[in-house]
């Protein structure tokens, strides 16, 4: 049977919350938290808005995994984020022993691999997941962002 | 002139962020934020109330100083806090471009240090201000819940 719930369909619904930061004039990153095929936490970058460096897509993505689970810790759970995560998220991803990680691009300067931070062991990475897409939008913004100032 | 506003009266007002989270059964962290010499945030660790690994002391500052100053970056700011920040309170105190960070003691396992984790170039790094008595409080926490267990 063909299983319509692949890591690409995942991460094009973490895309559409990229989507929705853009509209926002935010860094457009998305997350998604996914248990059993189903979607428990959706998340965007809102560090403008909200005017906190620390809400980025993941930190309210597992924040509202938490919060939906009734418990901190996220295992059996899938995380999909279209760009790498950074060190302060890498770290909350940490704590919470989430299972696995899929991300989109990758963030040379300061994605967690870069900043060699540490991964819970339990966790699995999955990279480049729709990677040419998530540099993409990402470009997009800088270069609006650029032409507007 | 004699200034009664040093790093060991700061990070006594950080302690008493430590014992309100002792008061609560959480592991006891506490933070404040201080701007000359005003205190302009607190938080101390909320991680089991909330069922949120990012509940940590440093977190819940970082967020309340940037909603009291308006403004996403800590410059000028010292965080005053009663254990070595983990990599993902040092990735968010790495966005928020603080000036100086205070700690009483180091965390030899999950701190900063320890998970190589980076924190901006521009951020001065104290450690070890009262460091026996923030090492005291911690291990009178865990024994007082091995015995409860």
């Amino acid at each position: 049977m063909i299983n319509p719930f692949d890591d690409v369909y995942f991460m094009k619904k973490a895309f559409q919350e990229a989507e929705a930061a853009f509209e926002k004039g935010e860094v457009p990153v998305g997350a998604i938290v996914v248990v059993e095929n189903r979607i428990i936490a959706r998340g965007h970058n809102l560090t403008e808005q909200l005017i906190d460096v620390t809400a980025h897509a993941e930190m309210q993505a597992i924040t509202a995994a938490s919060n939906f689970l009734g418990g901190k810790y996220l295992q059996n759970c899938t995380l999909y984020v279209t760009l790498e995560p950074c060190q302060m998220c890498a770290g909350a991803l940490y704590w919470s022993q989430i299972s696995k990680i899929v991300y989109g691009a990758r963030d040379m300067e300061r994605g967690f691999i870069a900043m060699s931070s540490q991964l819970h062991p339990k966790t699995e990475v999955v990279g480049g997941v729709l990677e040419a897409e998530a540099s993409e939008i990402l470009k997009r913004f800088f270069i609006q962002k650029r032409n507007l100032n």
